[in-house]
């Protein structure tokens, strides 16, 4: 099947004949439209359609999939769809998902409804994983891990771990490794399923087990996760509690997740969108997502004004001074958005060797010395040819500059350096806040270089 | 093992202490202090070290582990310390990686070195697959792909199967899925390994084969392939040809570096950095990378110097109009960056239903149509207060809000759009590009309405 037949016919002609087939109650059509279509697919589809419509498609479809299709859907559409469905409906689909989306579909309601359809399960194991698994902040590791997974006492041979993969079967989709724990459940190693499939089944997993294993701890950050995880190249890792007991599995699917919500959620940050919103959100809710950044903007630009205010004797014996503010303001912006990315982006590749913060501030320094000479060499030239040289204008812009550059490295070095040691995202660095501090910054020192060297 | 033992002693003491034992030329001592040391950890050890003492540390470890580490180097530091060995030693570790990381470190040599590794190479079957994996391009799906893979042909029964995966054992590290072909390599299914596990020997493939496989070509690029796995949550992708021959494999590994690397890229487009630098590269590398954005802000910073310079009599009559074209500037400049920053990450998970290019403007049109008002109503009152209503000041700043706001927005959704439909990345119009575009905008239609409204 190549990449064509992957992308299937998901157009809106398709969307609209199985509207029109819910409209009419036609069963049979839509069964036999979504036969083989992947459930990503099937959610991506009825993320277009209405609740009532979606919850008439799922009706028609058998629990396993429905259950695939609504752990698919978007936060928004889930929750919306959630809504339209009776506790003990909800619990239906609920039994056949992992863990993991269980609980995360389970956040989604609100709270009284929750209790209801734990209450509903009919599995009580499943209702007890859930249980357990609601205990644990979602940006950890256990709020990550899911409780399927095989697990293999020490003491086993091959053929009883054999046995409980096949009675663990339906519930474990995922099948990387077995885990070996102790009578306490305290986690040992691991058996990889090549060594299962190789081995005689009188052989003794103490004999073959592997005890280099990688493994996080429940309380762990899920950003530290991903690091551990994409580090070492694992597919999954186990989850253990204080006491060494195996609780838990992660496996990469959810961490693949991680890393780009990770990443968007920086760009938003860098961009001054303080909410998480999608483009096909309501025009209110981007709106108020973007208004709060723009409000500190423009208090940042009344400052601008303000500070402009004082030198407005100067602007009004040379107008050609004002020319120039745009010109040193948009390069410090530049630079402190250029600095502050280079920052974040290592802080985010931590490595053991980390610079101090002098040596890290000291060469962004350098840097800029030597940029801003050249970006000021040249707008001396540019404003030398233009406005001629008996103002002193060139030596202002140009000083100005090298200033400016000077001063937005730094505060593009330090500022997302000291948010990280306050445990802040340091992506907040290269936002608005930065630009518009660098912006007054700019301002001022441009002016008043203007003051003393034209006056 | 907790996470604080993943982390193990990556201390500045200790690279100290490998460093003299090299020096000391006591391998015994190396060997015995990164004994169970992940090759990872030992990759960023050496990253530190220089290239001659890594390859000290190197010739002591086992040859597959140094080829792990090497591996794992960054790219500067493998280009530099493949550069201090003869073809003859780095064909010996090429030998023991896969054959994906081995192209990767091949491709990082000079051209007339990569010909003499090849021809070192001692078994032919990797020297063959090197050759047939350095023919695609490195961001496509066959330059992602390894040769190592367990594939079992439809007629062959369970038992013969276990047989190829005990032949291949060696090679193969990460078994998910045995691949079925029929007697010409044309990609049929997969079989799981839990199927494998509980199956009987007897058992003829293609009873219990799975039909249902998501495959990607060659030729497709490494974005979509990690959307495609990310999509259905795969772990492994087949890759084919376009005779639907199976012709290699994918690993989730690569994909989430993909992943990674792209929105860094995203990242540094957006902050204005040309070339992909880190903080630890050389002040000369980091000043490079740096200028070209500087400089085309720099130019941009000119011509809104022009343009203001078109109002110089204006400004001369009211100096106090000079004070507001920061505030102006950093708005539009924000707006426009908000604008791109959602286009760009909803261009990032496209979905099946896409907005026309009208709506979205649309739509985005009116998000600024709102949030302008917003601005220019808070802004007319700062202005009026400050500087009272006499001179209209105050009506020119809101006005001229509104209209920035707008003409940002619309720039910031519709350049994007376009950039994406010529095949080029959207977040280049997050960047200093399109807000220097902004800035000059900005000006210009704030002057302009303050010489309508105030003349």
């Amino acid at each position: 099947m190549s990449a064509e037949h992957l992308a299937f016919e998901l157009s809106k002609e398709f969307l609209e004949s199985i509207v029109q087939a819910v409209e009419r109650k036609d069963a049979a059509f839509i069964a036999s439209s979504l036969e083989g279509v992947d459930p990503a697919d099937i959610s991506l589809l009825l993320d277009e359609a209405d609740s009532e419509q979606a919850k008439y498609v799922l009706e028609v479809l058998n629990n396993e999939i429905s259950a695939d299709v609504i752990e698919e859907f978007e936060e928004d559409t889930r929750k919306e769809f959630l809504n339209e469905l009776s506790s003990e409906e909800i619990a239906q689909y609920i039994e056949e998902m992992e863990s993991d989306d269980a609980v995360d579909a389970i956040n989604d309601l609100p709270v009284r409804t929750r209790e209801e359809v734990i209450a509903a399960i009919k599995d009580e194991e499943s209702a007890a994983h859930i249980q357990e698994l609601m205990r644990y902040d979602e940006d950890c590791a256990g709020g990550l891990m899911a409780k399927e997974m095989v697990v293999a006492n020490v003491n086993w041979n091959i053929q009883q771990t054999i046995e409980e993969i096949r009675r663990q079967g339906e519930n474990v989709e995922k099948l990387y490794s077995i885990y070996v724990v102790d009578d306490n459940e305290k986690l040992l190693g691991k058996v990889s399923v090549k060594k299962i499939i190789l081995a005689n089944a009188k052989t003794q997993i103490k004999d073959i087990y592997d005890e280099d294993i990688k493994s996080v701890e429940t309380y762990l950050d899920e950003d530290e996760v991903a690091d551990i995880m994409q580090k070492y190249d694992l597919v999954a890792v186990p989850v253990i509690n204080l006491q060494g007991k195996l609780v838990g599995r992660i496996t990469i699917d959810d961490i693949v997740d991680v890393i780009t919500e990770q990443a968007e959620e920086d760009m938003q940050l860098m961009s001054g969108i303080s909410n998480d919103v999608e483009e096909d959100d309501s025009i209110w809710a981007i709106s108020k997502a973007r208004l709060p950044w723009l409000l500190v903007g423009l208090i940042g630009g009344t400052f601008g004004a303000w500070a402009i205010g004082f030198f407005e004797g100067d602007l009004e014996k040379n107008a050609a001074l004002a020319f120039f503010i745009p010109l040193v303001m948009a390069t410090g912006g530049n630079v402190g958005i250029q600095s502050s990315t280079l920052v974040v982006q290592s802080l985010a590749n931590k490595s053991a060797f980390e610079e101090s913060f002098g040596r890290r501030v000291g060469k962004m320094l350098l840097v800029a010395l030597l940029t801003g000479v050249v970006l000021a060499a040249i707008s001396f030239g540019i404003v030398l040819w233009w406005k001629g040289g008996e103002e002193g204008l060139p030596s202002v812009v140009a000083i100005s500059l090298i200033c400016v550059v000077m001063l937005s490295s730094f505060m593009g070095t330090a500022t997302p350096l000291i948010l990280d040691k306050f445990g802040i995202n340091p992506a907040l660095a290269s936002g608005p806040f930065i630009t518009t501090t660098n912006d007054i910054l700019g301002i001022i020192v441009y002016l008043a270089i203007a003051n003393l060297l034209l006056l």
